[in-house]
């Protein structure tokens, strides 16, 4: 079967677009990563999440060490084309290294008590020079 | 009432970490971009989503203009501290400037036909060079 792919900008953010693995199931939010345009089309011929590591400077296929592949079966774009969404099974323990199911299992805040509705903190003054 | 902030690391990526707006009920994703460090503080400050614009390189409080702020409820980090989720309460018609519920809105692919389980391109081969 051949179908039209509508490509993201690579070019917007040196050849790299954000990436969001989002369980198709629970809509949860696994994992936020990159990829280039040969990992996007890897995943797009192999139906399986391959990312480009910042940090390591190369590609990978998720779960190539651990076995947790991320099975793909929808992918989204967004409305300027510099992020992806990937809809995913997850398999294994989670998409995370710490083996949890999702990376982002902390909340900013540590709260005392449970916490309702919006925040509370107030910041007074913001004093450190931010460099952009 | 005072609470400890778990900070984003935003030295990692030239002091801006991932966003990703997540509808606190449907736990659809809304939107992606970036904020730098005041706009995080600004965000946990006020409870409304702050972004930064990496095209107009300055900071926007979401809905500024629109009227369709983000009321965040909770926020929540990954592993290694370089993306944030902000479960929020959307106001208005929606997160995208298109008026859209959320930037995602478009599959990148183009069935001719209701996709079923697994993509089913396939790439022959890939000849661009791509310089990341």
């Amino acid at each position: 079967m051949k179908r039209n792919v509508l490509m993201p900008n690579f070019a917007k953010r040196n050849g790299l677009v954000t990436i969001i693995a989002q369980d198709k199931n629970t809509r949860e939010i696994l994992m936020v990563a990159f990829t280039d345009e040969i990992g996007f089309l890897e995943t797009m011929a192999t139906g399986e999440a391959v990312y480009y590591s910042t940090s390591r400077g190369k590609r990978w296929r998720k779960g190539e060490e651990s076995g947790n592949i991320q099975k793909v079966s929808q992918v989204l774009i967004d409305c300027d084309g510099d992020a992806v969404i990937y809809m995913v099974e997850q398999i294994g323990e989670g998409a995370c290294h710490t083996s949890k199911r999702s990376c982002f299992y902390r909340s900013v805040l540590r709260p005392t008590t449970k916490m309702k509705g919006r925040l509370e903190i107030r910041v007074i003054s913001v004093t450190r020079n931010i460099q952009v």
